[in-house]
């Protein structure tokens, strides 16, 4: 009986973050990327969130290689957990593997990895897999989507891609090498639906080098300080160059920026036109000064944050200053991004930002790209990939409106398993998929519980009340309150009291439900739903 | 001595929301708008926020009225709070005082106000001032701006607007009037500055209407559902005549949207074709049905989102169902909406939301309207009004760049007093203001540390450690931990015991500061931080 190739998503389908995908074949399974998700607003004090990768850790013999689609947090950060549980070699470019190794070493588990180079149009066999990664454009460099010929067909894997034809660092999708390596036929695509709510094309990402331009040739004697995401290294890339045109030397502030910035570097990946980069404590006049930070997003101790509340070491925000914000807002960090904004104006800066002028642009095709990739590639079947439910959903209309018949396009979820003998599709029992958060040094071991707990403590605090009884359950004494995230109790003393004289009341009544009697009293005085716990002292 | 007239801004400067300002004149005072804020996503628990009023109820005997300009809840809704501690006559256009009157009796101070009709273009004199509305274009019907008349010159106090020459209803904004009631100079502008941010015009509602005109001739045989905010009247009787040209019934779901259909109707605001409205109940086939619904900022117990999450008691979505969220994200609910989106798909439904087609605009004009506006009054002096800190800022750069001497913009904030003589303009020391927080019963005593608090406790939870000690102060038992939201006990029981080992341990060696002790134990265990309370029980 012929092999089946099944495709197993464990992280990025209905949501953004955390892609983690196993391709399994008989007894040979390889993972395309392993990311991490950064933690929605509801998640409340999780770091960040791990793709569920038991089923991996579980058939570690099977498993070929992880392969990886480019640099990206959401593509590699999770490699270095996975690596504690499970031993396999890791395919990617070289930026990419750069990126990889810098994760590892940090998190101390570089010894157990073994990293393998991938080339552009060049085949890798890990089993019966053999991938041929092709070049797309992104916002890092070196970023590849994945030919997977598998014994039952060929997959087309695209990664993270737009269809710009004049991307910053000339990183464009290798549509030829596509369709050279697809010409006799694609069994299914999975592939990015980032955007598939956006109409129309991804603007190009020489508009932004077009509009920094024109901000620099009139920003005059004012100081410039743009900060963008650490990782958009064509970005950092135009803006190296656009100093040198207009005279101003680059300084660096923000950790992972100085840390891509070096790697880059070193790797061939960045060109530094000879003398433009100064230390950030330079004697450089403001009008000869350009600083690249961090910060784009408002993370707390981010460069650019830290200027904004005045807590930078070297640098101090003022008129004379003009910030551009070269960074488009994540979904959910709009309030923070703008608290930050709103301080760097009171502070005197000048500050160029999102609707104002075209200091961004996605890294991800828009619906016509999208419709493009569908056209060159011509799967089967379809899954779309790289999205929250509705963008999956909308990508999945695309493709019927662009002439897939609808029932080869699947709308999978996480732990789903796609299965394909060449000629069929369907789906078997899906996997249980967890979310995994990583909180401290805690991996995986907060769950539901501690979450619930955490989101009714921030509505309304804890209320603990503890009662002193003797060894026959008998009340003796008074009891006492203690509160935090309630109200002030300093000032609530009829509250204080009408709960003491509840819980004896109560416990006089011989009631068993001391805890229902004091969250009713609670709620009757404030409307608040503090957590209540009566706890017994034995004395 | 002339007597001199003071600008306060108790709230809507700095922040969205909350708009209320006083104009004052020797013992005269004038309070324009009365609003509240939603909370930003870091008030943990609160329901809503109100200005801080102090300074009118410490002066309530000068107060000679409060004059509204719309009736949207970010200008009104403090109103039932002020009016339990002051007593003054309310003024406003009919549907402004409608929107009004349900408010207060909501809460039970109906009684307590008086309400005077303002009619457009008519003056009214409330001590030494004169207040003459003209009509603006906002997205609620009857808005208006107001020429404020005062012994030291006039005053333009803009209130929301846009300049929208094709909006919904016919609500245009009344430059002639504004023109003619100006034409002998204006002293000083209190100008909206939401879009300060947002370059060119806000386009006109007119193209919502296309757009809606648009999608319900392709909508076919699918259930339409269109979700707005209930006080956008002028798009619910857009919708209520496409609805009718469409041969469809509209029914209406959710009680705000019940409650001001009624109130705009009841008050001529809004025409109802003849046999339209249906019982959300009433058997009516799909392809006929238009339902208007709440719910396009994902509010948890909103109408659409209980469709969303299949609690609604009479709509079940699925297959054939075409979503429209014709509503703009607030900034700060694009996570909930998106989950709300997300559900909606997974049902069956096909939504049209956001980017993908223009079923919202901004009812606040952009800049290139800002300067027209400034250009039609001419202010001598300018003051940048309703918008966070980087729209003030923004809104003051524009009116320099459009010929305003610097030194005559004052970029203010709450509490800030401007003061003039109709000659000059200068500063006085400012007032104190807070935010006031409502939760549930409470107003006002939710403070700075309960604040603190949830918010901690919302990362980390909470340790309360029960110590049983004699009449001596010694330990004598065994410690108890009570937790929640920290991580769960029942698979913790290292950490327990080191945590009661500890306890003792500094309990022996005298410590007098158990608490950092644990907390150290805590955060050296699980690089968390949770509250942590070592509380001792005498036995």
């Amino acid at each position: 009986m012929a092999q089946k190739l099944r495709i197993i998503p464990l992280g990025g389908l209905g949501e953004i973050g955390k892609n983690m995908t196993v391709y399994e074949y008989g007894r040979n399974m390889i993972v395309v990327d392993c990311g991490v998700m950064f933690p929605e607003s509801d998640m409340y004090g999780i770091d960040l969130v791990l793709p569920d990768y038991s089923y991996v850790v579980q058939n570690q013999d099977k498993l070929r290689g992880i392969v990886l689609t480019h640099g990206h947090m959401d593509h590699i950060a999770a490699l270095p957990y996975l690596l504690r549980e499970v031993k396999a070699p890791i395919y990617g470019t070289p930026l990419t593997l750069g990126l990889v190794e810098r994760q590892l070493r940090e998190k101390n588990v570089f010894d157990r990895a073994t990293l393998t180079t991938l080339t552009q149009g060049e085949a890798t066999h890990l089993g019966p897999f053999q991938i041929t990664p092709f070049a797309v454009a992104h916002s890092i460099p070196d970023s590849v989507g994945l030919v997977i010929d598998t014994p039952v067909g060929k997959i087309v894997h695209t990664g993270d891609y737009k269809l710009d034809e004049t991307p910053a660092g000339g990183y464009r999708t290798d549509l030829e090498t596509l369709e050279r390596l697809t010409r006799d036929g694609v069994l299914a695509m999975f592939g990015d639906s980032t955007n598939a709510d956006r109409p129309g094309r991804t603007p190009t990402e020489r508009v932004v080098g077009e509009t920094l331009d024109r901000l620099l040739s009139q920003a005059g004697d004012q100081r410039v300080i743009i900060a963008t995401f650490s990782s958009l290294l064509a970005r950092l890339q135009e803006i190296m160059h656009l100093a040198h045109k207009h005279g101003r030397h680059v300084a660096l502030t923000g950790r992972s920026l100085v840390e891509n910035v070096k790697l880059a570097r070193d790797l061939g990946y960045l060109d530094v036109p000879e003398g433009v980069l100064v230390d950030i404590e330079a004697r450089v006049p403001p009008s000869k000064m350009l600083i690249l930070s961090t910060g784009s997003q408002g993370e707390p101790r981010s460069a650019l944050n830290q200027m904004a509340n005045d807590q930078h070491r070297q640098l101090k925000i003022g008129r004379g200053d003009l910030i551009i914000i070269s960074g488009g807002t994540i979904p959910g960090n709009e309030e923070v991004v703008g608290q930050m904004l709103n301080k760097l104006f009171e502070r005197g800066a000048n500050v160029i930002y999102g609707p104002m002028a075209t200091v961004h642009v996605s890294g991800h095709g828009s619906r016509d790209e999208m419709r493009a990739m569908l056209e060159t590639v011509k799967p089967r079947y379809f899954i779309p990939a790289h999205g929250e439910a509705r963008h999956l959903h909308l990508h999945a209309q695309l493709a019927v409106e662009a002439g897939m018949p609808a029932e080869r396009v699947f709308v999978l979820k996480n732990g789903a398993r796609w299965v394909t003998d060449g000629a069929n599709a369907w789906m078997d029992e899906p996997i249980a998929v967890d979310e995994v958060l990583v909180d401290g040094r805690l991996i995986g071991e907060i769950g539901e519980i501690v979450m619930r707990d955490r989101r009714r403590l921030s509505q309304d605090g804890f209320i603990v009340a503890l009662i002193p009884i003797n060894e026959h359950r008998q009340l003796v004494g008074e009891p006492q309150i203690v509160s935090r995230g309630f109200i002030y109790l300093n000032g609530a003393d009829d509250l204080l009291a009408s709960a003491r004289q509840e819980i004896k009341r109560q416990y006089r009544r011989g009631s068993h439900n001391l805890q229902r009697a004091l969250e009713d009293l609670v709620y009757r005085e404030t409307q608040l739903r503090p957590v209540v716990l009566p706890q017994y002292i034995q004395v």
